[in-house]
């Protein structure tokens, strides 16, 4: 039986991709070859990440708006120094909203000047600080859209003429957003948009070469942009396999059809979180409850056991809570189908039942 | 008909191992999930990457003498500069063997003094330099084991006292040597050791920590090291698919087994090349000929199409040369078998009956 996969990432992906990237392993494209073991020079590959770039290009609404999309390696850790290695000429401003962000500060403090704006740390980030000013002489301005560990996300950014950098590794493709107000969005893929081992970037070329150092090359955003993604071997599986998974979202209708769905999975669990008297729910404002991590503790921690034996039979797999919030979290990545959140809320109502 | 797969990188693997990991996209450990799905903090995969980590050691003679095995982002371009990083404090001596010694020293010198101290450029690489002199002065030596472009392969490394840094891209694996004499070597994955998307770093863990400069997490070995090669999400699919590998080279009898078929295999084709008259090898000295890489070219051009044509009928796949040499090249890695050389030789052989 296929476990209802709520992990936070590596997370679910679609079935008719896992089905197509296992074939794909055996015989790519009908080449009598694995897609593991063909150049990636190959006239099928290079399509493959060229229809990728587009791909992302287009479900971000940026194509032909000066945009290019890259798909690298090391995750959005090493885009916490490359962007600051390409964007950081003196002072860069960072909103610190979690783990990620605070990691994404100590790297850019190794380049330049970092000015926190607002941080919500005191509170172990149970809230999205707001009301802070982005001073205007920053290189740019850094954010996380979602911060998976705590279940918060910004459903608001700030007005600013300064660049906006955004890591959004845990919600990109899940809802609508004027993109184009980012200058840079960089996003490991292994929560909406695929494997791990490939991270997309999307960046404004028209910010880049501003800074005055030398940039080493598997740095530097140009060198990637004008060697087309492929300035040396990229990760050819994660690629193959993100192209299939942004196939499919737009097989579903894009992000507007998707963000419904995303939309009616949040609601349903944050309404269970809200009635159910065994369960509270972990951030402290509601409007910054993430629509893609369900972060919720028992009132009594003695039924764990219990809730937990449910959810395992259940097939429900993946909650447990990170360690530094306990708890549980749920996430509600794209490919998750409602069925399982119906699931999972079942499954705390049985649980409500029997206590 | 599967092909007979001699693509220089990435590259042919084992059938079992395709197998499997098309198995394993399915359905991991009978988990009833994808391995591209799962928590790489899950027992089952930190399992695969302890063992994989081990594994590589194993198959150097390495355990226990003092190295760490990671499995890294960014390929062997990410090590140019992260040797650099990490071990360059004044001066650093290269030998430049081809294009991608040229990348690393490239790198190297935006981070401080590099001597080259030996180069076959003005003849296209077509020989390992020898009778140089390795400063004593120096934090490092860094080669290039094997050169996959050009066809040619270290077979003697110089005695020296200063730590020896050498890139095994491209032959890691194939060959039993004193790998005790290796300070740090580094292999991108995807010619003997698995699909594209990670890199093997093998260092010497006392060799760290002697430089100056703050060295930024993501290209610090010794955080890499502390965190068991998973200071953030590794690329799992392409960790897994090369611990499938190494074990695959278990079961053949390890790297001394394999040499042994990696010297027939070489012996086959260059006995062919400098036996038939139609061929001609591009390397100018037999003793630096590569065991990896066959690189040969048509004596007379016009037998191309014929050549191409027979090759094509029986198969064979990926014997262009690269683009900076003309001509052909046949990979012979690891998980090619015996048989795909025969293969090639008797197209070879009919081409010249024909002729």
């Amino acid at each position: 039986m296929k476990k209802h996969n709520f992990s936070a990432g590596p997370s679910i992906l679609p079935q008719s991709v896992l089905e197509k990237a296992s074939e794909a392993v055996l015989n790519f494209n009908d080449l009598d070859l694995s897609i593991l073991e063909i150049s990636h020079r190959s006239k099928d590959f290079v399509e493959v990440m060229e229809n990728a770039r587009d791909l992302a290009l287009k479900h971000l609404g940026l194509q032909n708006k000066g945009y290019q999309a890259l798909f690298l390696q090391g995750g959005a850790s090493m885009q916490f120094l490359m962007t600051a290695y390409n964007l950081l000429e003196q002072k860069a401003a960072y909103l610190n909203t979690g783990v990620w962000s605070d990691k994404a500060i100590k790297e850019a403090k190794l380049i330049g000047d970092v000015v926190e704006v607002a941080t919500s740390k005191s509170d172990n980030f149970n809230f999205i600080p707001k009301n802070y000013a982005v001073p205007s002489d920053v290189d740019y301005f850094h954010c996380t859209s979602n911060n998976t560990i705590y279940g918060t996300q910004m459903h608001k950014f700030p007005n600013t003429d300064v660049p906006i950098v955004c890591d959004m590794s845990s919600d990109i493709f899940s809802r609508e957003l004027d993109f184009s107000r980012f200058s840079l969005i960089y996003a490991g893929a292994q929560k909406n948009m695929g494997p791990a081992g490939t991270t997309l970037v999307v960046v404004k070329e028209d910010i880049l070469g501003k800074v005055s150092r030398a940039i080493p090359s598997m740095l530097n955003y140009q060198v990637q942009i004008d060697k087309e993604s492929m300035f040396n071997t990229p990760p050819v599986f994660s690629v193959y396999v993100s192209f299939l998974t942004l196939q499919w979202l737009e097989q579903e209708g894009g992000i507007s059809s998707i963000e419904k769905v995303n939309n009616q999975k949040a609601d349903m669990l944050y309404k269970e979180i809200d009635r159910n008297p065994l369960f509270k729910g972990y951030v402290a404002n509601v409007e910054d409850r993430s629509k893609m991590n369900a972060t919720f503790n028992l009132v009594n921690d003695q039924l764990k056991e219990t809730f937990d034996s449910h959810a395992k039979a259940a097939g429900v797999s993946g909650i447990n809570g990170h360690r530094s919030v306990g708890g549980y979290r749920a996430s509600l990545y794209n490919a998750l189908p409602l069925e399982s959140v119906k699931v999972l809320v079942e499954v705390m109502q049985e649980v409500e039942r029997g206590a």
